[in-house]
């Protein structure tokens, strides 16, 4: 909370980011390296992630589950591509009760090997197919730069682990649950993706493949949003995980995982926000619409608090979550720059002469100047307010739709792409039949990744614009957080 | 999930607990000394803990944050009693991202330290107060003697840390919070407590005073489940946590912290199972309802299938909880004692002949027998259902009261006292006055610790039964988890 400008995205926008992040109170700097600490208006935006999340691996047969925060060391040695990839950035306790340990304690990176170690014991026969689990947890991945939400040593997330009879059941899975993550971004979040599948260069540690949902940040950045993986068998063999057929055969257990993390916070703030501050969803704000009090003196003050108050227990009965700013000692001006910083969608202001009108006036965070405001008769004033909150989440996920469409830029050579990466003037999409080696170039070359093969391909193709082989894939080339 | 029966209570109470809790799948055993898995089950009984408090807290104005897993080693230390009563217990991360760290961290086993640092940051004026911060949380504490949901090493909990600007208003905070946990656990859980004042040697390191819940467990030892403590300015002092009054002069905060644990699910078995296994309180139940169906043959099974698949959907429209049990290969007795020893307040059973004659048959999970079997037409089942889950919660409370009554011995003398609790007759009430070095005698010599102070107390007192001394307070002396 600060009467100070921002610095302006176009400026600096790593700055602009912490700015935000800080003076919204979203997260504060926390004396633990590279651990930051969620406040509430930040926890909020989580929760509200976090229940809509929950209600759909729920209305999909999914059930919540507790694994223990320490994995023995040994564990995590089982699965040779898990261990390679986690290593080094792993926490380790080596005291616990005042004595040293007789094997160390790794604090859970991820839990495909403790909660892989359990399924094996759970599971008998296929009758005990499909396990569908989720955990609700944190995660301790050593930061060396960390960022609030993006990169930090802890941080909070969900990770799904089910075990399948079939492979072709295991990757119906790994797809459903990447669709979840895209209709969490684009329906709650109001972020566009693309949803696709990673290279084998950037896929997760032990999985056959990994989906994942890109999203753009106004930067031009990408940022992995929520991963899927198809683990194949890999873990159920590390895990000896098997399972009784019908036929009375030992087969190994198919397996998944997939997450989603708080990381989801920062795409809203970097997908959304302007120069003025977030600009929150409002399915995920906490608050939804805050009402302004104008007054000079005591009379004043209290009639017009009467009828906010009012106001707003209207709008909480319709299940909307207001917020009524009776903070004494600031002024209107300051109040609306406050709440512009933290992204409410919509502001009500109350003063004598709107009051004396039988009006308030209605000012959308998304759009600003005149054209964001409106006058309304305090009757009609809870139906307008829904109303808006509709347009409003449309109207976001438009503006990053039309944003994103137009920093994809198609390219046909190398050289094009350098354009593109390097001017940073959004992603390249490129047909692409190249080796780890060629993309480990590439991004050596131009700090560009592969970000996913989106998956909707088209369906004739060209040659790879790197390589000149075939048969190539649309890929989508991008600087990442 | 077995045929076998459960060790009764009376023969090996700590050896039935196990076998319910592994049996009804619960919690499973894990890999790490002294932390278990909490199995769907188990967790779902948690969540239902938690979602209530959840909003009690917000209802009495609390916000939710997020603070790390690590404390540094040196903030452990700065309040004195604090460290002296949490350093045995202490995990301690010594390696971080393949290095050694400068200074080690700690696993929080609580967080006042941690969050007494953020609010000396955040807090400024008067106007910043009350800061009413809950975090929902796993914490760790070095367990030698582990029992699953009783004593682990981690467990999951919530932790509510508040500042006020006055000592009246954070005795008033302390108390509020111990009458939540008293509602959570005579209202949700329907477990009778005795809410009261822990003793000097019994309150939390670094308090002022503990106010604690204590409820009885069926094998008549005490079970703490949930405390509030008054920290007064130690942590304020310790983490200079200051703020400027309206008066312009600089003063310490007085803090408050108080936590409910999955402690809380160990309440709920001990309190209410019996030698059949759970009996869980219809409002927290993951599972109010299990409907049974009984057949023959494939027409019957389809025809029965039918009528329950619709009395499920009525129940679910009605806000109730039910499962329908259409595995198969099991016979109903089978899935009689499966339930039984889940807990489920509520069985429907369904056979060709109840369809014929336009019946279900109701069984109540705490009554046994003819008694608690009822047979109702099929179109009132569901209001039926509705008024029987209000007096299975409302019956379990009034036998776990009895029980409790019945337990509770008054004692005049020592010899009384040490008759009640080495005959494990249950507890003994009497009248106080002792040191701490009594009560520690009495603890060497019984097993017995003072559980708690109760918060009424008789306006007449008599002298201390054990020292003789005035004014004396009555006592609840008990064994205890």
């Amino acid at each position: 909370m600060s009467d100070q400008r921002l610095t302006p995205q176009a400026e600096d926008f790593a700055r602009w980011y912490n700015e935000v992040v800080y003076r919204a109170e979203l997260a504060s700097q926390s004396p633990v390296r590279g651990c930051i600490i969620i406040r509430p208006y930040g926890f909020e935006l989580w929760e509200a992630i976090k229940n809509s999340l929950d209600q759909k691996f729920k209305a999909t047969g999914h059930q919540n589950a507790y694994f223990p925060l320490f994995i023995p060391q040994s564990y995590i040695q089982r699965e040779s591509e898990h261990i390679e990839g986690f290593s080094p950035e792993l926490a380790v306790v080596t005291h616990g009760g005042g004595k040293e340990l007789e094997e160390p304690y790794v604090v859970r990176p991820t839990s495909e090997t403790i909660i892989g170690e359990a399924f094996a014991n759970w599971i008998q026969s296929y009758r005990d197919l499909p396990l569908l689990i989720n955990q609700w947890s944190n995660v301790v991945r050593w930061e060396l730069r960390p960022r609030a939400f993006l990169r930090t040593s802890e941080f909070l997330w969900q990770e799904g682990h089910t075990a399948h009879a079939t492979r072709e059941e295991a990757e119906a899975e790994t797809r459903q649950m990447l669709q979840i993550y895209e209709d969490l971004a684009q329906e709650d979040a109001a972020i566009p993706v693309f949803s696709g599948l990673k290279s084998e260069k950037e896929r997760f540690a032990g999985a056959v493949h990994t989906y994942t949902i890109e999203a753009m940040m106004r930067d031009g950045r990408a940022l992995q949003s929520g991963t899927s993986h198809n683990l194949g068998q890999n873990f159920a063999r590390a895990f000896d995980m098997k399972y009784l057929t019908p036929e009375n055969k030992q087969e190994f257990c198919w397996t998944t995982s997939w997450g989603m993390s708080t990381r989801m916070v920062g795409a809203i703030i970097m997908a959304h926000g302007n120069d003025q501050g977030l600009r929150l969803p409002p399915r995920l704000a906490p608050i939804q619409v805050v009402l302004i009090p104008i007054h000079r003196n005591e009379e004043q003050r209290s009639q017009v608090m009467e009828k906010l108050q009012a106001i707003s227990q209207g709008l909480s009965e319709r299940g909307i979550r207001p917020h009524l700013d009776d903070r004494e000692g600031l002024t209107p001006g300051y109040k609306f720059n406050d709440w512009e910083l933290r992204g409410v969608p919509l502001r009500i202001e109350l003063g004598p002469r709107d009051l004396a009108g039988g009006n308030v006036t209605l000012s959308r965070r998304d759009v600003s100047g005149k054209a964001g405001k409106q006058i309304v008769a305090i009757e009609a004033c809870q139906s307008t307010v829904e109303d808006l909150l509709v347009q409003i989440q449309r109207n976001l996920f438009a503006e990053a739709k039309q944003f994103q469409d137009d920093h994809v830029h198609d390219v046909k050579n190398y050289e094009e792409l350098r354009q593109v990466i390097e001017g940073n003037a959004g992603w390249a999409r490129a047909w692409w039949a190249g080796s780890g080696a060629d993309e480990l170039r590439i991004q050596q070359e131009t700090s560009a990744t592969i970000r996913c093969f989106p998956m909707e391909q088209p369906e004739s193709a060209e040659p790879c614009f790197f390589t000149g082989a075939t048969p190539a894939q649309i890929a989508l080339f991008a600087k990442a957080y």
